[in-house]
């Protein structure tokens, strides 16, 4: 198989969003990992929601909307310069620690990320976070109003980068995400960031049936959608392999 | 308002859908309540993520596909029979204990089921439970092929019972179905099985984030999709008096 572009879902994908489970943690002392959890639920929930519904919002607003629902339900009581100090580490998340020395192997390829972000929060993201040099192109869904994983979403890539789907390794470690893109017609890697072992071992142990594992369990498991990943790999550095695996 | 029409969700509004936890504790002793938390999830999100991707497939095989990744996350063996016998809880769900008693007062109305379910389980378990005399219609979303909360679900109403959305009453304790409702134009009203105080004042005792309570807070508060019930009650028994007040 020819790839001729490597386009990365951003929020977990590159970017750590556990990451705001510190900023959240000293908001909230002993509530970083509840929040980031529950938050991180409700935004997907009501990205595929208001699709549904066609009551389009952008990625800012669900955003806040879920951290709103978050904060309520868990009786947190938030002045509005808390809840933008939250708010703010979205557009600074961490870089997985191998994502920079992955895009750097992978230059000779048209690089891109395809998010349910928004346009104004992912450049906002890539730039603080030294990417803009490194990326053909950052595709924001915002520009059709629907969200992965829509077909239509996967279809800017195309749209976008001149490049045909079949052509094109898409890169998520997201199992929705993984099954719309390969149901649209993309090559796909996964990234499994909990080796099923370890996951089965840990639920196995019923005392064990943490926040934590819960949500790892929800997220990280590969869904019963009727689509399987054509790669499965545990973390970005194993990209380039795969790539030039796939090229020779 | 006039109501003309009650229309009522299935799944966890009529039907106690956490019966189906001792079925599956039977099959997996003290794995019931994670299996019947965890399977509820992911049915919802299949039915949403089905529906984005334009892989539409029945609420029965969502479900069984659902149980599949639940039995096999919580790496829980099993064979066919034990499979099916908790698949076959699913269209002999207990009746809230005030159903009966509740569309009884309503009898005066139109009275109808509409839910994700698709038309053979929905018939099985209207006639299992005996509400087939009661109801003058039950309404799956699978002539549709689209799930709650898409507008076209709810246009079945309409083109069942011949009554126009502001003169239904949609009864739901589901939050997103409670906001799809409202957004295509129904009457909502919400039963709110968890009075929020209850709630809060268990999330805040960080040792209790138990999966239960978790799940709880994902499902059963009120979402942040801008839209709010026009009424909410705590249980079916309180309808009677919502309905009648608004024809006053």
């Amino acid at each position: 198989m020819t790839i001729k572009a490597v386009v990365f879902d951003a929020y977990g994908t590159l970017y750590d969003i556990q990451s705001v489970g510190a900023v959240a943690d000293e908001a909230f002392p002993g509530y970083g990992q509840i929040i980031t959890q529950v938050w991180r639920q409700k935004q997907l929930e009501y990205c595929w929601l208001r699709t549904l519904m066609k009551r389009y919002q952008n990625f800012s607003v669900i955003t806040r909307d879920s951290l709103v629902f978050t904060l309520r339900c868990l009786g947190l009581k938030f002045d509005p310069a808390v809840f933008e100090r939250i708010m703010d580490k979205y557009i600074r998340l961490d870089l997985y620690p191998d994502a920079k020395d992955a895009l750097a192997a992978l230059k000779d390829r048209k690089l891109a990320i395809l998010s349910n972000g928004s346009s104004e929060m992912l450049n906002a993201l890539v730039h603080n976070t030294g990417l803009d040099g490194v990326l053909d192109a950052t595709i924001s869904i915002d520009s059709k109003k629907v969200f992965k994983p829509s077909p239509a979403a996967y279809s800017l890539i195309e749209a976008r980068l001149a490049v045909s789907p079949a052509d094109v390794l898409f890169v998520s470690c997201n199992p929705f995400d993984v099954c719309g893109a390969k149901s649209f017609g993309l090559q796909v890697a996964w990234i499994e960031h909990v080796p099923p072992e370890a996951m089965v071992s840990e639920l196995a142990d019923r005392e064990r049936f943490a926040p934590l594992t819960l949500f790892k369990l929800l997220r990280m498991q590969m869904d019963e959608l009727g689509f399987v990943p054509d790669y499965r790999v545990h973390a970005l550095s194993e990209l380039p392999k795969v790539v030039f695996r796939a090229a020779s």
